[in-house]
């Protein structure tokens, strides 16, 4: 019988756990939350079969899931390997990957851990946000596979693939760089926007009157959660002010072109930003 | 028997012909565009019954749609004023309103003319991409509607109810703030997330595999047509421009926090954006 202990069980713990039960992947999911209403819920939804405390996680469990804040996730993270027993398989869902496997580099039961990072979300949080099909076809990334126990990752790597994923494999630092560019600044452009246009709210109500489906797919990430945000962008800081330089240099160039009334650089900025049809296409449509 | 003169057959145009037409609102449709080979596209697609000229649109149709690029629009409406016979009613579907009712300020018969801007759209354009539903339930704002005949105002305000929208009045310097606001920056800042994005991939081609619904949803606007947009932007300048500065100024805000390992600016700065939830939700749940 395989047990799965779950810690945290939000958005993406809770969609977890509902995925790989569903599909029989395990016969017991063992929760635990920080918040007693949270926990509460998911047992109310669900999601998990008990609540319980991490000694029995590490004890009782085959496989265990860290699904938490990535600050969080450093800290618990040696603290759970102390008490792993030697079967006992550790995986994560993090954002951020390099600051994960720092804080476990010379720990002795270090290849019992797995750093993976499904590419699945939404914009929304907590255990009632959780569906059994948010992982379906989408890439889960495994990071530095090589440090691991081979078993271990077989069995994250079955976990994953048992949930709909597919995978993809390449070093944390490699990981943070590319994650910083397609998922973190991406965040931040929304909760800019969303504040750009809240200040005009403020002086004028009528404003989302008019706010279109077009708004709405730009800015729909800024209702994401600060508490998982925040240890995300300070973890993977370096890479992500690179990145908002280069955020940067082109949205000068917008604000050049339009005070200048340069139409041909904004035209020629425009047919260049076009070149991402292809490619999501590609990624989205096939 | 009501005939309607479509000037411009893409995306809009287009799905303006096909929704009016399929709830019997009009009996015939006239198209014209400047490409021969999109015209070809109208007609064989039905969205249009006839392909014409510029001098039998004015004489022959009951009301005529402007959906071309603003700085075409500005040149054009003119002419079609001077072409116009005393009942016909012209209308746009202009993203910027106070250039094209400057271009016919002075005009005999700007009361012809009833200025409208229906909040619709996708990032695909052309006539293959009109689709009948694409205005349905959306708000179409109808501007400095004191300056044209009141007839001419009911005709038009029956064509977007007819088609499904819902109609919002302002006067055209309001329009063109809000339309900076909820749907100008949000293109700008799509196409400079495509442009940062692709720009790594030059170096690592790999990026995409990692691309989530959520980097999806927010470049999804840098797919829009450039041809389009340019003129858009060149024609609300002053409103973009104060816009972006806002906009840089809350990027910094994140820049400077993220830089200065800041976490309680961070949470601040994304609850404060978390406020667009329950205006989203109010707008596209309701």
């Amino acid at each position: 019988m395989k047990t799965i202990a779950v810690i945290g069980l939000g958005l993406i713990g809770g969609s977890l756990a509902l995925s790989c039960r569903k599909n029989n992947f395990v016969q017991k999911v063992l929760g635990i939350d920080e918040s007693a209403t949270h926990a509460e819920q998911a047992l109310a939804l669900h999601l998990v079969d008990e609540i319980t405390d991490l000694t029995t996680a590490c004890t009782q469990a085959n496989l265990l899931v860290l699904a938490i804040p990535v600050d969080a996730m450093v800290k618990i993270l040696p603290k759970i390997l102390d008490l792993a027993t030697p079967n006992l398989v550790i995986t994560d869902v993090g954002s951020t990957k390099q600051a994960v496997l720092e804080s476990i580099a010379h720990h002795p039961k270090r290849n019992q851990f797995v750093a993976a990072h499904p590419m699945a979300g939404t914009e929304f949080s907590g255990p009632s946000a959780a569906f059994d099909t948010l992982f379906q076809n989408k890439a889960c990334i495994i990071c530095n596979a090589a440090d691991s126990n081979p078993e271990a990752v077989a069995q994250v790597e079955a976990l994953f693939r048992n949930i709909g994923m597919h995978l993809i494999y390449m070093n944390a630092a490699e990981h943070d760089i590319h994650a910083a560019y397609i998922s973190h600044i991406s965040h931040i452009s929304s909760f800019v926007l969303a504040l750009t246009v809240l200040q005009k709210e403020k002086s004028d109500e009528a404003i989302f009157e008019m706010a279109s489906g077009g708004f709405e797919s730009t800015v729909r990430l800024a209702k994401s959660s600060a508490a998982m945000w925040t240890p995300i962008f300070l973890q993977n800081k370096n890479n992500i002010l690179a990145v908002l330089d280069t955020y940067r240099h082109f949205l000068q160039q917008f604000y050049d072109a339009i005070a200048k009334t340069d139409a041909e650089k904004l035209n020629t900025l425009m047919q260049e930003a076009n070149a991402i049809k292809p490619v999501l296409k590609r990624k989205f449509e096939r």
